[in-house]
């Protein structure tokens, strides 16, 4: 299933959520999702993963692809089959948020009368502190992520459309090893590799549960780039999905079309001096919410509330962590409840929405820890002038 | 909300999802995934579309995104909210195929003591028979789909890999004017605009549920291109999904690296050949299961079953519906119930993996009519020679 060092990478996992099971009194856990199937063999297969807190090691229930190895493999047809594996166990956790319902009620009854309990966040919990390699894999991405957008000055041509410009970025992006694939937890929301946004389509509002809007190019997926012409005067603004590991970096950067407004590079600078005060506060132990709070207000003192995180319509929150998934916890939100703790990894995307110019501001990829953030997403901060 | 001709359209789709809830004895009906949420109010929406047997038309429950207008447009800020612009219900049908255990459970509650049933079956019917528009919008694809293949043989250079071709084909479909997306119901399966697979990377069994395998650029996304180069007798399969429209095509052709082996070129004519009885067979009122079986008889009277589907690991359809989603109804498949009818429209996939030569055969998408079919991907079905 899996070579030597990746069954010690993996131990480190498995342990975590035997943690989180005891803790929350769970006996048994069934993973049946490709994320957190991934997340826990290193692997993407169609089957199941499944916990037992007398076990150290999950056994993988497989139904495809044929050929994985290993004494915790066991091929199934269905998942009535796994039966014959298993001991009776008292509650079975399923991950309830993501799950179909018609599939739940197939895989508990499978557990007989098993108390059904939802076990998506503790998996997200698991996932939300990164390990040691998981964190490699998030350098590696911010590395390749931060080489493609120096590419982007030079994909520049006269008169082209923002859905001109994206292509070329994308293939940018593909070409130094991008997946391309943009991976999301649920269902809320849909994109193609990241959204450019020219003009006055940032203040296109949007249905999903992104920061920035965008009429999109057609009406089945409205968002990002809708054919505006990248002219004088107006901003640019990419945020491409930086999966070239399979754990995502998310990074935003600015492009101006010659001068702009003052209030511009004004809003730019706001969003930059957030990051910079993030760099600052952020570390184990601080409070999501507090950094949200601390982004608003910088927002609000310069007398951009207004444009903050949208214009027509806003965003509620200012980051979020990313890893297998762009929608990860901790969100930094109002409400939040999460705390930062080391080895979480978190998008932080304080922008602004001007109407007639577009969209300004950065994103950048940060990993916490003990005393501070190292930023892996590192593409000059300042607006680029195309010309 | 959307414009009259539109209305026109919707009143289309909503008279027969009408007759198929009184068929059913559905009283309401609430909509909530992304696909269906198009398909029945031609925007995406973060919300809800809301049918009552006793009325014509839906209400459209929506949350984001602000400023949709329209008679039956009722902004909610939670789906609780709901409940103050309807009736009472002695049922209510929800997309339990796809929509999440925690999200039913929240859904159901709404309706109090209505009984819960599953509504996915009743939408994947009416969404199986396109209307005229939607037909339109799936030929509009399939002409643009064509027009990008037709680009591929230029973009050959020597020593490419199968992901620097897949960049320059990707660009190309997406200069086309390809949105990018991949629409697949369900959570079983995920890919980048399509595959792309050379060699012997074809019989690297996937975990997915697609005809086809390879081994990915990463574990990831165990699925098409890994790096294999484009060298001399091999075979280049490509297969991308055609989302031109928000409706898809599904096409596949193949290319070959100088001359091939016998078999190579005798495996690709019984492809063809299949898709050629397929055009004279298939017809409203013929079975989806008549079709498979007489594709396998083909495949085993040319000596080839072997290879047919898949070599270590075998698919278990030829063929699939397509629409806003690459896997709808009708499947071709052993067991399949399905009966085909007029507006239906099919992706017939027969391919064959040959060891160390590659993956050879086509695929076209049809439009199912009363007396035949009509082919909307039209490119040259012939093994194209890159050299």
């Amino acid at each position: 299933m899996y070579k030597n060092n990746t069954a010690d990478e993996l131990r480190l996992r498995w342990e975590k959520i035997h943690i989180l099971m005891k803790e929350q009194g769970i006996d048994a856990l069934l993973v049946a999702t490709m994320s957190n199937l991934f997340y826990t063999s290193s692997k993407v297969f169609s089957g199941y993963a499944y916990f037992s807190i007398n076990k150290p090691e999950p056994i993988f229930f497989v139904k495809r692809p044929v050929g994985l190895e290993g004494e915790n493999v066991v091929y199934i047809r269905k998942v009535e089959d796994i039966i014959n594996s298993i001991d009776k166990t008292s509650n079975i956790a399923l991950e309830l948020d993501t799950l179909p319902y018609g599939e739940t009620l197939r895989y508990a009854k499978v557990f007989g009368d098993a108390q059904l309990v939802n076990g998506s966040q503790l998996l997200r919990v698991a996932r939300s502190v990164k390990t040691d390699y998981e964190l490699s894999q998030i350098r590696l991405s911010g590395e390749k992520h931060t080489a493609s957008y120096a590419e982007f000055k030079k994909l520049y041509r006269p008169n082209m459309t923002d859905i001109e410009f994206s292509i070329e970025a994308e293939r940018a992006m593909r070409k130094n090893g991008a997946l391309g694939l943009f991976r999301i937890a649920g269902s809320s929301m849909e994109i193609f590799f990241g959204s450019v946004i020219v003009g006055e389509n940032a203040d296109n509002p949007s249905p999903y549960d992104f920061a920035m809007g965008g009429e999109g190019q057609n009406a089945s997926l409205p968002v990002g780039a809708n054919g505006t012409q990248l002219k004088e005067g107006s901003t640019m603004m990419v945020d491409l999905g930086g999966n070239f590991t399979g754990y995502m970096t998310d990074m935003t950067r600015t492009y101006g079309l010659g001068e702009l407004s003052e209030l511009a590079y004004k809003a730019h600078q706001v969003s930059c001096d957030i990051c910079h005060k993030f760099e600052e506060m952020a570390k184990d132990g601080v409070a999501a919410c507090d950094l949200y709070n601390m982004a608003t207000e910088m927002a609000e003192s310069a007398g951009l509330a207004q444009y903050f995180m949208g214009h027509k319509q806003k965003a509620g929150f200012v980051g979020h962590g990313v890893g297998i998934e762009i929608n990860e916890i901790p969100v930094l939100a109002p409400r939040s409840r999460d705390i930062l703790k080391n080895g979480m990894v978190i998008a932080l995307e304080p922008k602004f929405v001007l109407p007639e110019i577009g969209a300004v501001g950065i994103e950048n990829t940060y990993i916490i820890t003990k005393d501070g953030v190292e930023r892996v997403t590192n593409a000059p901060e300042e607006i680029i002038n195309m010309y």
